[in-house]
């Protein structure tokens, strides 16, 4: 069911600035027994994005009661709930109208079916050939530019990946294609920097908060591709996930795989993740 | 008047990766009596770009069929031909569904309305704030990951500024928010190369040709922007005005902003460019 402006629809525009220009942000939640998790997380980064490129934030209880109307629709317990914003409709050209007025695009989906496999598997992660840029005005925001990430999707089509690693044009690690990426080596915690690149992840801060509150040292910077071959330990958060562990990366070429057996250790993450309000 | 595969049309579906993803690339043609200028070179960058990103080309005859139902609708001698194309609809996620087949959106819209007093005035310009990332995957084409440009827009948005001038990350000269960019100086043209950022406007190409024919030397290479503040002339491209003279670029705070009497060159080329097939 897709609701749009508030209404059940299933079209937009085509002069919506968020089809021609990719002018728009987006929020991914899980919804359980018609909770939002991490509803307050969520709609702060979108008041966020909404600020940091000038597109005007829609009420809070817009957003609420779109969800009232996704849950009342439908009977599963749990659900993906999408939120796109865009800058609305426009004439041609990248200058905004004045008269230009949100355009609110909130959908129900289902949960991916891999979950339980991806939590008890582990997942298989290439690096993308495909390259993230940096762009500090861009960067942590969940806009809806998204052809890097679509570029390094597709190279894992046909093949048994469940993930691509993206490296930013300057061959820094950044995050995988729909998720963040934390690693151990010797007892502390590490994640990217993502102040020049990247998708400041919810769940990303709430395993940061999560290892913090347990006297866990993170370090947020600038990390290689070696960095995490070597580390003890190596796992990926979003949205739908929360977290799971990377068994296999793939290595260069005539270089073997890194493996990782599974550690309870992030189950325990999982759950902790999983019982947060 | 907008055409949505071939069928009129003022919507498409909330699932199109064009509005979820900006997945897509778009022309801005312009038609004089029925013909398109430059069509054949358009068809070629779309169809670069379509392989670059992997969305597959609708055939050529489709689109021609679509100017045709453009040009019939209505009266005006000149107008703007403008054709998106996306990855289509899909499933929640960046990797794209094997079902997906291109959306194809043509439009029709009026000319700038302001192209006269730019021709005769020369174009105010400022230079943005807002960088272009650098990132060689997606450099040259005209994708519809915008977002860039649309920051570098809104700098001007109650300014009498023209068009803004966008530096990259690494603080070269690439292009203007909607064109090109030129300069002359010692007797030399020179253009930024887009390898690594920016739009490679058709424009832009045959004005190489215009010169090149026409015996100048055309350096295309990675300028700072000390070197356009010092040319002798100075001037931009695109699909809309063909080329208009820089007559004012902003300098840094408390530097004067730099000034250029009209040149004759500048309208020559012009119609040289009106003239060609």
């Amino acid at each position: 069911m897709v609701l749009v402006n508030g209404k059940p629809a299933d079209s937009i525009n085509t002069s919506d600035r968020g089809l021609n220009y990719g002018d728009g942000l987006f929020e991914t939640m899980v919804v359980v027994d018609g909770r939002v998790r991490f509803f307050d997380e969520h709609l702060t980064r979108l008041q966020e994005g909404c600020q940091r490129l000038a597109i005007p934030m829609p009420r809070t209880d817009a957003i609420a009661a779109d969800l009232a109307t996704l849950v009342a629709a439908q009977s599963e317990a749990a659900f993906v709930f999408k939120v796109l914003l865009t800058r609305g409709l426009s004439g041609r050209g990248y200058l905004p109208s004045k008269e230009s007025t949100t355009t609110r695009v909130s959908s129900r989906h289902k949960l991916p079916p891999d979950l339980s496999e991806l939590w008890q598997n582990g997942l298989v992660v290439h690096v993308c050939k495909a390259r993230l840029a940096i762009n500090p005005i861009l960067a942590g925001l969940k806009h809806t530019n998204r052809l890097e990430q679509v570029l390094g999707s597709i190279e894992r089509v046909d093949t048994q990946y469940n993930e691509g690693l993206m490296l930013s044009t300057e061959n820094l690690v950044v995050e995988g294609t729909k998720s963040n990426i934390f690693w151990r080596t010797g007892g502390e915690f590490f994640t990217p920097s993502l102040e020049n690149s990247g998708v400041a992840g919810v769940s990303r801060a709430k395993v940061i908060e999560l290892l913090e509150d347990d006297k866990q040292k993170v370090n947020i910077g600038d990390y290689s591709l070696a960095e995490v071959h070597s580390a003890d330990l190596v796992f990926m958060t979003n949205s739908t996930m929360l977290v799971a562990q990377v068994v296999r990366l793939q290595a260069g070429a005539e270089l073997e795989d890194t493996i990782w057996k599974k550690h309870l250790l992030i189950e325990e993450l999982r759950q902790s993740m999983a019982n947060l309000k």
